[in-house]
């Protein structure tokens, strides 16, 4: 793809934008920036004005055309009262919302009466980490997937206007029905969610010499814990019954390491087969598990090598680390750094197609580079 | 640090290495190939021989000199017995182990009256991913923490060798008691090790559109649930009270989410407030954990600023970026790398101290990258 440009739109306006906040203005930016009309609300008049300013559409006149095309980008708790407001006061336009729950919003607009024929939920899976209208970026959504939600009521060209308007943005739409999306972000993402903070919140009153021994692992296992708080609040709370549902399963599996661990709690290596068996299965269990999650551009899975480098920390160091990797005509699929405590060197983990961290390494070490682990 | 060296040793031989796996023979390759002598044992024949052929040391003979140092590296469940027969085989030498769990292990000594006076437990944070003699690498612990577990027993001189044998092989030793490295490794490792097989066992029945949705997040908190079956059943085995206890703890808090979400779980937001507290409680508790774990080379923990870049998925590319990076004089904190389903393009999210996000997205866009999130 060229950089620095994005494609022309097909979405056709004017587009009305309910709630300017990091991904409503960064849907009218990419929009407007391509000659789209749109129009900006928000029950903010500040947030609206910053809109506004960074070039996200512009505000309501008395004699605009009729909507096209409604975008319900509030807060979750307030998204289906939005889209019943907007469905009511834009008789002919197309309603989305961006919200990260859909069956809530649905089951409110179905107990509303709602004109659902013109409504198709949506959710682009983008963005969570920023957030105010001086965030927007245009190309936030590109290269994300983003969930089109339309239920047996949606008209076909309402799910066409809201396919449109993700592609348009540079996303791969994925349709799914509102429940079966949310059981799917409850196991993909907010049950890991729920979890990192769970294990992070282990460590507010560990001892600091235990920190000290934070490996790369933890740091994984726990980086989504700096969450936002009020945020992940209201998306659990609108997810409740499926991610509940999720963590009484977790739960289950988790009073049965806790079990196997009080039998194998035993001097000198007596531990019952049964609980080492149990142990067993878990991390088992866990390694089919990772194993299903799809590699790079959603194929199948692939294992790659992994070649460990040793990074003097310093200015330049990856950029020739990088260079060279380049020059041996390998592609880097995935990459980690890790530091440890109190060292002037980093570790560079580059995963590279299974058979490609031979000639790498080799290339590597010819260039003075250490190698730390055979791939 | 210069490259492709490592300095001299201060150890001295002959070194016995008991176990010639990835760790013994790491540890025999670094310290033969800087002229220790290094007298190789194990009760497999092959791992010996391909521990020999990677010169990681010679085989024993009858005219040698005594033994200054035994490092034990067998498999966790028997290195007490192997520890306990080299403390008698040895009179005269201070013998270590690198097991990972080190309570269970000076439990058995004390109970077999061993000399604990020679003995002084220690385990190297480095090289589970990998096993066998066939991986080792000389440089295997550079930049690693190394715990040195004395007992109350434990003579100056013997800690002082096996702080030594750390240091000649680039790790940074750590001194704590057993138990205190039992409790640490059981709440920064093991633990975090059992919930991510416990997320990712929650896969293994999602459906395959679900998985569609991952991201980044999920990515991270089940890396390390890919981890060896047998090897984390007897690591958690070992260490099961310290384990037992920290989950135990989790599961108190996980209770309370699920209660939570049992009470949020009523349709058009209105919860119960309690509910929605103890929701909020977790997450700024998960918060507060991650913010413990220290920055780069063992600091206060840092606040990263994150610049994200699009780069299109083309051998080169990367390189390219880090060349560009480098000539902004900016240092790399941290980087990751997320790639989309079905997307020929990965972002990369580049982690600068705070302060420097400005000049490097200004630099980067000048120089065409497509910059995706103000940092």
């Amino acid at each position: 793809m060229s950089l620095g440009t994005l494609p022309p739109v097909a979405t056709t306006g004017p587009v009305r934008i309910v709630g300017t906040g990091l991904l409503g203005a960064s849907i009218g930016l990419s929009l407007a920036t391509r000659g789209v009309d749109v129009v900006l609300h928000d029950s903010s008049r500040t947030a609206l004005a910053l809109a506004r300013d960074v070039g996200a559409g512009r505000l309501p006149a008395h004699d605009d055309a009729p909507v096209r095309l409604v975008v319900v980008a509030a807060p979750p708790d307030v998204t289906a009262e939005v889209v019943i407001a907007e469905l009511a006061a834009h008789p002919h336009a197309v309603v989305t919302d961006v919200a990260s729950v859909k069956g809530a919003v649905l089951d409110e607009l179905v107990a509303a009466g709602a004109d659902l024929s013109r409504y198709v939920g949506s959710h682009p899976m983008a963005g969570r980490e920023r957030s105010g209208p001086t965030a927007a970026r245009a190309d936030l959504f590109a290269g994300r997937p983003w969930v089109i939600a339309g239920s047996d009521h949606s008209s076909a060209e309402a799910v066409l206007a809201v396919r449109q308007l993700a592609t348009d943005l540079g996303a791969t739409p994925l349709a799914m029905e509102a429940r079966e999306h949310d059981a799917a972000v409850a196991v993909v993402s907010h049950v890991p969610q729920v979890v990192a903070s769970l294990v992070a919140a282990r460590l507010t009153d560990a001892p600091a010499a235990a920190l000290d021994l934070s490996g790369q692992g933890l740091r994984d296992v726990t980086r989504i814990a700096s969450s936002d708080a009020p945020l992940w609040t209201s998306i659990l709370a609108a997810n409740a019954a499926a991610v509940r549902s999720v963590l009484m399963d977790l739960r289950a599996d988790l009073d049965v390491v806790i079990d196997a661990l009080g039998e194998a709690d035993v001097p000198h290596g007596t531990a019952a087969v049964g609980a080492l068996g149990a142990l067993a299965r878990t991390v088992t269990a866990g390694n089919l598990g990772v194993a299903r999650i799809p590699g790079k551009h959603g194929g199948a899975p692939r294992h790659y090598e992994v070649v460990t480098v040793l990074v003097p920390d310093a200015p330049g160091e990856l950029a020739r680390l990088f260079s060279d990797v380049g020059d041996a005509e390998v592609n880097i699929e995935d990459l980690q750094l890790e530091h440890s405590p109190r060292q002037p060197v980093g570790l560079a983990m580059i995963s590279v197609l299974t058979g490609r961290s031979a000639p790498l390494e080799k290339e590597l070490v010819a260039r003075g580079w250490r190698v730390a682990n055979r791939g």
